[in-house]
């Protein structure tokens, strides 16, 4: 420590002041304290610099539902490669759709120091970040927003993209139009909701709600589903299903069902989609500039900017493949 | 830092020895001090507890190929469940198959202070590790061994399931058997194509280096091996794809072409297989296991294991769906 002192020519108070995360030392100063320990040969020792207040510990935090999920492991490779740029690495964790699940990993994260966090949120309140926001670690939500906190927030057009999928289901004759999607609580699932009303009222459709199935699309949960949506003289002849993952679990409930499929456009695009049959037409985004974006909006936090809280709504398009572009069977 | 030396009962020099990771500092004296330390208010502060030798920061890094890859991050996924059921988050990085990039983001790992690290090598020279394994840094390779270390490694049964995914094709009477797969550099492609040498011996099929492509499975790379492959007298009748990008893009490339469809057996599972017109066969394993396997072991390390390094190898399994079920159309 003597040596250390020595180098940054300062007093061992001072060392040790900057190493045990003490005020009043000059951030100048401190910064030639923590140059001395790392030339001391502490590089590699990032402890000792996570400890003067305001330093990097070089991590940024990412809390989305599941890492395994493709629409989210294509939002952390975007994550990745953005940070990348900017020399951080990222701690990821998988939510669950759990918001005590959210908060642990968040402060976790915090414990850790990480410089930011990237949180596509599974509750709504996050007042618990309050404190560890006014202390210098800025969030960005993403794909949501946050429930009671004003933060920096990157979305996608959930709204307009669902209208624009019952607009084309409508063009081709379709009235019976079903809505398959996860639980309302769910931000995005409630805004396609919205979308979907507003595009059946502008298509002259009446809203039935026997046509509107809103759960956690796991393969059972959407299989049931689709099995009482598509029965009956008031079946179904189309389904706009809310996310990849009831998407997937739909086409799969069609492959074993019987009776005349119905047209299908799906909220996310995903990796075979043209390759099936018919290839599936969906309301795509661009989950690697979600990705960014939000990186990008906390590397200008944590490069200083100080402006107000900025909310972004990436654009989505109709891709139009086949199984959307077909009139009712009935 | 004097209040911490007070309620450790230790001298400050003591102190600033353990905060600065000095040695000859007694274990328990050490342990004292870090509690005394959390006990002051500096609990979320894992930093200072980096600081003591041999302490944890509650993290380890996972190193592969590409997170936003569907095998990776089901692998990702597992890895994080069982480091969470350890206490532990994860820090990933891809690397893009590339060495140097994977020798510095384990580095980068390390100088954060992971407690292991889980690698998907991307090289094949593993020294650089050696004085972090030294230094109290369990490694467990997943997927492909270490290049010129000994550590511990999980693997699958590359060659037996190319083997069988050969044999099941042979019985169904081919014997123009092209075999599609990653750069031979890589140790999972290198033994698929001694599996492929293997089922072709077994099944009295000479083997034919013109019907072998070993290149990175881009969608370009993919597209011009099939259009040659699949073209003249001597045509492929089957295809082996290497791993699921192989195959994915070898699907897409079919998709496209003219002329007889040739039966394909991809190795590795992957999402709406079933789906696909003709459902794809394909060599599945389990990513899962792979991941919670590796994971373990670097617990058990961690946990105080000190055995010999040991070398894990999971079974495949073929997996008929119909696409490798079909005669020679020649």
């Amino acid at each position: 420590m003597s040596d250390v002192a020595r180098l940054a020519g300062v007093s061992i108070k001072t060392v040790s002041r900057v190493v045990n995360d003490e005020p009043a030392v000059h951030p100048d100063t401190a910064e030639r304290v923590v140059a001395a320990i790392e030339q001391l040969g502490f590089r590699r020792n990032l402890g000792a610099r996570n400890l003067r207040r305001g330093s990097t510990t070089g991590t940024v935090g990412l809390i989305v539902e599941d890492v395994g999920n493709p629409f989210y492991s294509e939002l952390n490779r975007a994550v990745e490669r953005t940070a990348a740029a900017f020399g951080r690495q990222v701690l990821t964790g998988s939510s669950d759709e759990n918001r005590d699940r959210e908060r642990e990993l968040a402060l976790e994260f915090c414990s850790r120091r990480v410089d930011g966090m990237l949180i596509v949120p599974a509750g709504m309140q996050h007042g618990y970040l309050v404190p560890e926001m006014r202390a210098g670690t800025p969030v960005v939500f993403i794909d949501r927003p946050a429930g009671d906190i004003v933060a920096d927030t990157v979305l996608v057009d959930n709204l307009g993209g669902t209208v624009e999928a019952v607009t084309h289901l409508a063009s081709f004759g379709h009235r019976r139009i079903a809505f398959l999607a996860d639980s309302p609580n769910i931000f995005t699932a409630g805004e396609r909701l919205r979308g979907f009303r507003e595009g059946c009222a502008r298509a002259g459709i009446p809203f039935d709600e026997r046509l509107v199935v809103m759960r956690t699309p796991t393969e059972q949960n959407v299989g049931e589903a689709v099995r009482r949506l598509l029965d009956g003289p008031d079946a179904a002849t189309a389904v706009v299903a809310g996310n990849n993952r009831a998407t997937v679990h739909l086409l799969r409930a069609l492959a074993h069902a019987e009776g005349p499929r119905p047209a299908v456009v799906g909220f996310d695009d995903f990796e075979l989609a043209d390759l099936l049959d018919p290839p599936v037409t969906v309301i795509a985004h661009d989950v690697g500039a979600l990705g960014e974006s939000a990186a990008e909006l906390l590397f200008a936090r944590l490069q200083g900017d100080q402006s107000t809280p900025r909310k972004v709504v990436l654009p989505v398009r109709l891709v139009a493949r086949g199984s959307g572009e077909v009139r009712p069977s009935a």
